[in-house]
């Protein structure tokens, strides 16, 4: 399989510590999201999202959405419990990463490294850190009370959220005040077959 | 099992939808999104991210995110595929949904639907219409090839999407561009078992 992705973005990061973990080969292909790579006609018959990370199976099928592609991978693996109702709190996890902590951890990091410092996206800065610490804040309490997202087991749900979460001070986020979000990051970071962001895959 | 939701809310209705075309009897309570009631110390015990829906299992579990629990409910039934890549590709259609077309297509509907027209989100407008014309370009690209968006079965990627897309047109967008999309939301209608968004369910 191959994967088409930026080594920057914590979305293709989550493909990429996922066939880690699995000890899963792959080929790489790197898209220069800041130039258009991802926007070609070619691209767009992978995605027609136009976005990375986007896992192209051997038979040429292409898988888009990080959280898709990753779940795709772990299914019958020990990242994705068996059992009905920890597989549904994995995919609570991960739409609420997409939809309540992506916008608000990983796109102020792109604006901050990504977008000229007279970018108007600027002002979107002060509401997106808002609720981008209302989602840690919902991360914080749920820690509190047990090591991993779901059960007491390293998931799949874990890497949705360190990916960005790890780099939210990229962002422009401070985890100090979230005491059981650092003693994660730190859990996750010492799993057997973990990863940095910036490590580049081997081409197979 | 028990389902908290709001009438009006899509995501609450894909779990309505869920739940009338598998036949399964629930008890129902609405909560009031306009006036906290899901930010309640009680409420935020059920889902810390104080939102709707949120189903309640018998044993008292709970279980939050709109798609997540329509995963759950559609596990080992004719709504959701068997096969491997078949899953994942309704989850790529699920997590497209949450990110690139319910900010774009369900919230515009929320700020003319229930904000005072003098609201200062109504700026957000152009750029949400904007971004959801580009889901729904698409989403109709994707369905001029196949009647539903996987494979060639209504599976609950379709229940996903539908949600917001048939009201649409109720945040300012116009469908009329959209033949393929057009022809789907009948196509969904007309599925034995539909119900309408309005239709108050019995309560158990």
């Amino acid at each position: 399989m191959k994967l088409y992705d930026y080594l920057d973005s914590g979305n293709g990061y989550k493909v990429r510590l996922t066939l880690a973990h699995l000890a899963i080969p792959f080929a790489w292909e790197e898209r220069d999201i800041l130039s258009g790579a991802t926007r070609t006609p070619e691209f767009l018959a992978r995605n027609p999202n136009g976005r990375v990370p986007v896992l192209e199976l051997d038979d040429g099928t292409c898988l888009a959405e990080s959280n898709a592609i990753i779940w795709y991978l772990a299914e019958d693996s020990p990242l994705l419990p068996v059992e009905r109702l920890g597989r549904a709190q994995v995919l609570q996890w991960m739409f609420f990463e997409q939809y309540s902590h992506e916008p608000y951890v990983a796109t102020p990091r792109y604006i901050l490294k990504h977008l000229p410092a007279d970018s108007p996206r600027r002002a979107e800065m002060p509401d997106r850190l808002e609720r981008g610490r209302a989602a840690l804040a919902v991360m914080d309490r749920h820690l509190g009370a047990q090591p991993f997202f779901v059960g007491r087991r390293f998931s799949i749900a874990d890497i949705a959220l360190y990916a960005y979460t790890h780099v939210a001070d990229e962002g422009g986020h401070d985890l100090e005040p979230w005491g059981h979000v650092r003693a994660w990051l730190d859990r996750v970071a010492a799993q057997p077959g973990h990863r940095p962001i910036t490590a580049l895959p081997a081409i197979a």
